[in-house]
């Protein structure tokens, strides 16, 4: 028996064809189209349909599946009740991953998913997918509301889906622009290969479990603080900080100290991560757009990233997807203990795709396990303890 | 890069102190101690107790625990609140799932969990394992009878684990012998070394999430056809085979076409699985108890094995413990589709103790892949599909 590798880094756990980095080039693609493209031209929508089939759709097939999925908004009212019964100082990502477990059973018919009977059927894993990330979206929004005690904004059959989430957050028409930059941020979030929470879909998927018991399941593995939750972390150091001249001191002083800062650096890239690169585009695009007059943090992260990139750069240490997404959404009106329920929903569209690979080639997952353990020895009664 | 292994089958993932399986031999052992010796003069809280922290308690020590797992036993209204919103046809495990991972908001306190500072402290995951198992069997039994539209039966304190989880069942006092019987089933089931659902709890352990996340998780893990419920489906094939006289004709026509014998045979062991053994002494007690008026399935179970044992013996194929277990809580008054809940709060014991060995030695979990899929390809504009 080989060696145990410790969080089985490195050891191949699957074969697998949704997505690839390439680290030293700073390359990310979905079913090999590098993320730049589908940032520029494609939707969240046609990138789910992406992951899931391995191919663009045609017109007629991503028609479908946009009205099935907003068809798929709307939660029963029951749905609506369970959230009431929760405390309102519920984090988001424990009432995420409630909420989505319930669906299982008010969505039931995963009759499909039978011992010997596997049902790879894309079908199904597509009507799944529906169902999930429709109503996803609506479960996030609705909370925002139901945690103060109100009735949630009901969905519109007339958004799309990033269009959708802005709106069900204030009841207003969403900004054209700030729903085209989620529509991106939900592009960048919605894959990235193999890490804890995706591991946990396939692992958890091997048993022929619901799709709505795997996703559940992810979401909680997202929701542990090693995982999910740096963007709103860079927020709090950008107010930390409070002020661009305080920058380099600041810098300077958590790297003399050896503390994190937060939003820098990427096990996968050792270039800037790619998907910061396009955020910052669309930084640049808001500036423009609101006349320069924009939130002073974004010029504090600006400076950050420059100073990093001075003292760090040599190492490979640059911003990831978290240093722009979180004031990102923070200008979309997104509260900040809900930027890891955005990440959830995006990357729904991934877990689902991975999903669907695990039971189109299934074997259950059961590794092994070095006993360093007791030897054999014999039970003690009380009185003799 | 080693090739991929499918399922990680033997690849090594953890280094444990828990359990250990000899298969040709049919051992089992806990902390050291052989499952016969725990089945003998154990309790299921001692058994947990000894899962958690590696040695038999000291007679204070399973007292304080006891109490505290029996103070925990009483779920918030808002949490049967909760429970009153599912459809009432719903899958127990999927109910289970949903109200478990609802926990993290009842009782948050997971602050001990962050970033940098894990705690480790026994104290924090000894609470957490109060309120986690406390309360799993009183949702499980709340659940028949909300189901069906009755408020649930309140827990009572006098009562030990297995005694009050009948009691809730149906409010009568629980008979000794079976709440003895379902006492050792409840160890028999509270570990079985890395299997998915624990290996489950690793994965979703190792990014610091709750211990509701966690153990929602897995239960959403054991939920898949593949891991739990073979012994609901050993009734249903006795119930097929109708009688003694048709066993030899039943199990010869399954053997000539390739079909599965429930309850048959365990990749683990070369031998009769030692928890199958010590369940068919309970059921010998059982007979003589009742005078020898039992359940006709008995009798069929037993030439099931008989029959078993002469065509299948050589090939190291016998009884696994889920061939008898079903009988027995069957004969408790536990509902079929209550078994695999059962199993989840068995093995919770198990879970709660790998989730504590991960954290005190954590690495997140973030195994690799073999990218099979398209090289970089340009994207296509939808009019030029």
């Amino acid at each position: 028996m080989a060696e145990r590798v410790r969080g089985l880094a490195g050891v191949p756990a699957t074969e697998s064809e949704i997505s690839d980095i390439d680290g030293a080039n700073g390359i990310l693609m979905y079913r090999g189209y590098p993320i730049e493209d589908l940032a520029k031209y494609s939707t969240f929508e046609e990138t789910t349909l992406l992951l899931l089939d391995g191919k663009l759709p045609s017109a007629e097939s991503l028609k479908y599946f946009s009205e099935q999925l907003y068809k798929n908004r709307y939660l029963q009212y029951h749905i609506i009740d369970l959230m009431k019964t929760l405390p309102g100082s519920a984090g988001p990502m424990a009432m995420l991953q409630t909420a989505v477990s319930s669906l299982a059973m008010f969505y039931p018919g995963s009759e499909c998913l039978t011992g010997s009977n596997v049902c790879t059927d894309l079908d199904y894993t597509r009507t799944s997918t529906f169902k999930v990330l429709g109503r996803i979206a609506t479960m996030v929004a609705a909370w925002t509301h139901i945690k103060e005690g109100y009735n949630p904004i009901e969905p519109r059959d007339d958004l799309n889906y990033a269009e959708n989430f802005l709106y069900m957050l204030n009841g207003n028409d969403p900004e054209p622009f700030l729903a085209k930059v989620l529509d991106v941020c939900l592009i960048l979030h919605a894959e990235h290969t193999i890490n804890a929470s995706t591991f946990s879909v396939m692992v958890n998927g091997s048993t022929l479990s619901t799709p709505y018991s795997v996703i559940s399941g992810a979401i909680g593995c997202l929701s542990g603080p090693l995982h999910g939750g740096a963007n709103s972390k860079v927020l709090t150091m950008l107010r930390e900080i409070g002020h661009v001249n305080n920058v380099e001191k600041y810098i300077d002083e958590q790297l003399e100290s050896k503390r994190v800062i937060w939003g820098m650096g990427h096990r996968e890239y050792k270039t800037k991560d790619p998907r910061a690169t396009i955020l910052e585009g669309l930084i640049a695009q808001l500036r423009e757009e609101k006349g320069g007059d924009i939130d002073p943090l974004f010029d504090i992260a600006k400076r950050v990233e420059e100073v990093c990139a001075d003292r760090l750069g040599h190492k490979g240490v640059y911003p990831n997807v978290d240093f722009y997404s979180g004031l990102l959404y923070k200008e979309m009106g997104i509260p900040e203990d809900q930027f890891t329920t955005i990440f959830a929903i995006a990357r729904s569209a991934g877990w689902m795709a991975h999903w669907r690979e695990q039971l189109a080639d299934n074997t259950i997952f059961r590794p092994t396990q070095y006993y360093k353990g007791e030897k054999q020895r014999s039970y003690v009664t009380m009185s003799e303890r």
